[in-house]
């Protein structure tokens, strides 16, 4: 499969333009909420442009000695969520949307906390059969990128950063 | 005060740097705990290399409102952490060791659950009095960089990412 190296400068302006796109659509969150860890840097650039405290929930396909599992394993959840969520506004965010099934997972898990509307954003979005799905209670959706089904090499993956860049 | 520009792919150097000196160290954590918002960009950073899960917590000197307070609003603690950290080893991630307040603030609660060991990584320390204070149960501390007071201004909280860029 084709490789597509994405840098960080680049992901930094992606994230400046979807601010833009989510404060036109007129969606103030009041959490944005990162899916750990892919989500966890693009959260991080998004709060420089929309000014909202950020709390995580970190889910892995894979246990403690690395095996992979079907099921998600919850790293982490949102301490006390029902009352830190409930009729709020949440922005989802993701590094990428592939097969669907990690957002799908949090969504639902969301909300049971019963919050006013969720919005997801993703720095990237694959065209392609997804596996997981997007509850119809969520009405807004913001992608960076869209893109064919490709293997994405994010910055912070790189052990070797400049040679990464090299091939941006 | 003199500003110091910092890029991404910098910060991705030092945390590399960082791994090597923590793995010399015969440091072998279990988990990652990521200090929000500052610490969330250098723990995924620092995941690639020393790949444990991370947790985070949420610190904030100001409130919803973006009033600055006295003392911490805890945005987020970990779920379930005297079943999560208790006997277990930490490396906790932070952007910078400035008044050492967070990090102070931090590690006195952290220690309430009972790890085994928790360790300190800071991508910047700067040499100046400092308010708070590690506790003696604290024996591993590793920065990136120690410098004078400066101000340091880090990618993420860039408008332009391509004019911080040219200031680095």
């Amino acid at each position: 499969m084709e490789k597509y190296y994405v840098s960080y400068n680049k992901i930094h302006s992606i994230m400046k333009d979807l601010s833009q796109q989510i404060i036109e659509s007129g969606f103030e969150p009041d959490y944005i909420v990162a899916i750990g860890t892919g989500g966890f840097i693009p959260a991080r650039m998004l709060k420089t442009f929309i000014n909202r405290p950020i709390l995580t929930v970190g889910i892995a396909y894979y246990d403690l000695n690395d095996n992979i599992m079907d099921e998600p394993n919850i790293i982490q959840w949102i301490d006390d969520p029902d009352k830190k969520l409930k009729g709020k506004k949440i922005l989802l965010v993701d590094e990428v949307d592939d097969s669907r099934a990690t957002i799908g997972f949090c969504l639902e898990r969301l909300l049971t906390h019963k919050p006013l509307e969720i919005a997801v954003t993703v720095v990237h979005n694959k065209e392609k059969e997804k596996r997981g799905s997007i509850p119809p209670e969520i009405q807004k959706y913001f992608a960076g990128e869209t893109m064919e089904d490709q293997w994405i090499c994010y910055p912070w993956d790189a052990d070797e950063i400049l040679e990464h860049e090299n091939n941006c």
